[in-house]
């Protein structure tokens, strides 16, 4: 029987690395955290409220049970020589998001690969540095791990990281998880700083007529380059294939353009690939009802509204406000479970709330 | 002097046609409503309350002051040649997403283009049809009138049914307007669905792994491809320059895939232009103090976090929540000015919320 965990060194005081500290800290299980980097050190010590952060002197005196490295991947080999110097019986799990890539480094190192888990969880903000870090950045999110050829105690003890942060554990292989990851992660990423990058180039007077559309679509385009250029290289063989297809298939458009029909067809492809992803955590896609409330832009509304659904006792599933600067009101669309939809609309009709259904 | 538009007469009851008479309808104005599908002609009925919509016998009766149409952009040629049998005296404003087509189909017509003024309101939803309308879809969006070659009265006229609706008036020609939205509009809608397509030939187990990246950059492939078909046919030459553009930004890419420093300028790039792009309705982008509060996933806690920001009066610029299936907690996202923040923090805390500061 594998013991718990009582100590546990993370390297790398990022969102991620901070995030998990976070959590397994509000475990009970004692924590030292190591940065290169002063300021995120110094921050994340902060943050954790604990002195012990990045006291190497103190560290240097507890041997952990598990060692979790959540820098950026190209460290990875550099921290393991460091670490493995500081204890013998090192037990690595890393964080990154590619697996193939950690393990070939990993075989080349003084570590066993049976003492290497490679994981991955898939939670991450467009933000990052300690700064960003939460306790429940894991919750309900897909947290892989690869069990090939790793050892039974060391599966015990990410497993047992992976629960007490919340995450929804998903065993993979290495090629699966790269491969699944460049399509879900990393050509969204790449897709939306292609779209983002021809935007240095444009018209300001042509800018100002930019809509929801083109931020959603762009979003990702302000990640962090550096992180990013790390994990694309590295990924680069899972890559390749899918945007070779898209280049194909951008081919195909531009011969295509000016035939409407043809064009159709391209749009309608979209909409039958975008109705395959699951829902929000994983399930099901979830169907709301969704009511609008056309406000005065002005304290209290939203709180005299929200009051107005709590004596009803119905739940609001999810918020949504609009701000018309300029002008006197706002939108506020409120979801609903469905079989709360016409009991919502009736009683905020009633209380006088200029109410629409929407979709 | 012109004259106040009395009558409007809109020809298709979808998202665009349907709200513009709900706002009109609110001012006071007669409305006539027409769609060639008896569907969408007897929703938008019931959703103006107005027995007349869409009856023809009486509606040749009146003289409408304006004609707006809304249909998709192919029909407009056959719905002037409709409407004119109808109206000599005709007088059309169209709402299409694209303007230099509509010019050249109108030149080619009975109509005289003094008679036609194109404009396009940059407003619209992923749904569609006349039951996604909302009297305020146009509210402090922008509205984009072309002028050149368009007589006094008709101007007028199109301003007013712009400032009924609430939009803001950005004055283009014909061609700036078209390059702006294959840039602003055009561009991101082919790259969503660009990426959607990949997802048709993806591993189902390699979807369970998507999170809010791939939704929100895959947002809009579920536009209506009908529509989209016509639109990207029609501004197939302002939107080529950019594919090939994309295209010679993608091919590199390709190039330098495996290379981190070459993928970190890659992304960095996309940063940067995102950085170009003007705040939510055209403004300056605007900084928000972000406030993140773990809650108890149940009714009441909303309700008692806004009204603990109303004790100090503070507005609430923006709010998302999240919710974590299977777990008691939730985390509420707070956006305030940066001037309120500490304030905001401070009461929070002091109330016994579990609040933290986000970025």
């Amino acid at each position: 029987m594998t013991s718990k965990l009582s100590h546990v060194r993370i390297v790398g005081a990022g969102l991620i690395g901070t995030s998990i500290a976070l959590a397994l800290k509000s475990a009970g299980i004692h924590i030292s955290l190591a940065d290169s980097d002063p300021r995120a050190q110094s921050l994340a010590r902060d943050i954790l409220g604990d002195s012990k952060v990045g006291d190497s002197n103190e560290d240097v005196l507890e041997v952990e049970d598990l060692c979790i490295i959540a820098t950026p991947p190209e460290a990875l080999t550099q921290v393991i020589k460091a670490e493995i110097q500081r204890n013998p019986e090192l037990r690595v799990m890393d964080v990154s998001s590619i697996k193939t890539k950690p393990l070939l480094d990993v075989s080349k190192s003084a570590l066993s690969t049976s003492r290497f888990a490679p994981t991955h969880p898939m939670a991450g903000r467009e933000v990052s540095g300690p700064e960003s870090a939460r306790g429940d950045l894991f919750t309900g999110r897909p947290w892989v791990l690869v069990r090939e050829g790793v050892d039974q105690d060391l599966l015990a003890h990410a497993e047992e990281v992976i629960a007490i942060c919340g995450g929804v554990l998903m065993s993979r292989s290495a090629l699966d998880h790269d491969r699944a990851v460049a399509q879900v992660s990393h050509l969204p990423q790449i897709v939306a700083s292609l779209l983002a990058r021809t935007l240095e180039s444009a018209d300001r007077s042509d800018l100002e007529l930019a809509g929801a559309g083109l931020r959603d679509t762009t979003r990702l385009a302000d990640s962090d380059p550096v992180l990013w250029g790390q994990i694309i290289a590295s990924n680069a063989d899972a890559i390749r294939p899918l945007l070779i297809s898209l280049q194909n298939d951008l081919v195909s458009l531009l011969e295509g353009l000016d035939e409407s029909e043809f064009a159709q067809a391209f749009i309608a492809g979209g909409g039958q690939g975008r109705a395959r992803i699951p829902g929000k955590h994983g399930g099901q896609p979830r169907e709301y009802f969704n009511v609008t409330i056309v406000i005065e832009d002005k304290p209290g509304q939203l709180a005299a509204i929200i009051e107005s659904c709590a004596q009803i006792e119905v739940n609001i599933e999810d918020l949504l406000i609009e701000h018309t600067p300029g002008q006197d009101t706002g939108l506020i669309t409120l979801s609903f479970l469905p079989s709360d939809g016409p009991t919502v609309m009736a009683h905020l009709h009633h209380e006088g709330w200029k109410v629409h259904p929407s979709r």
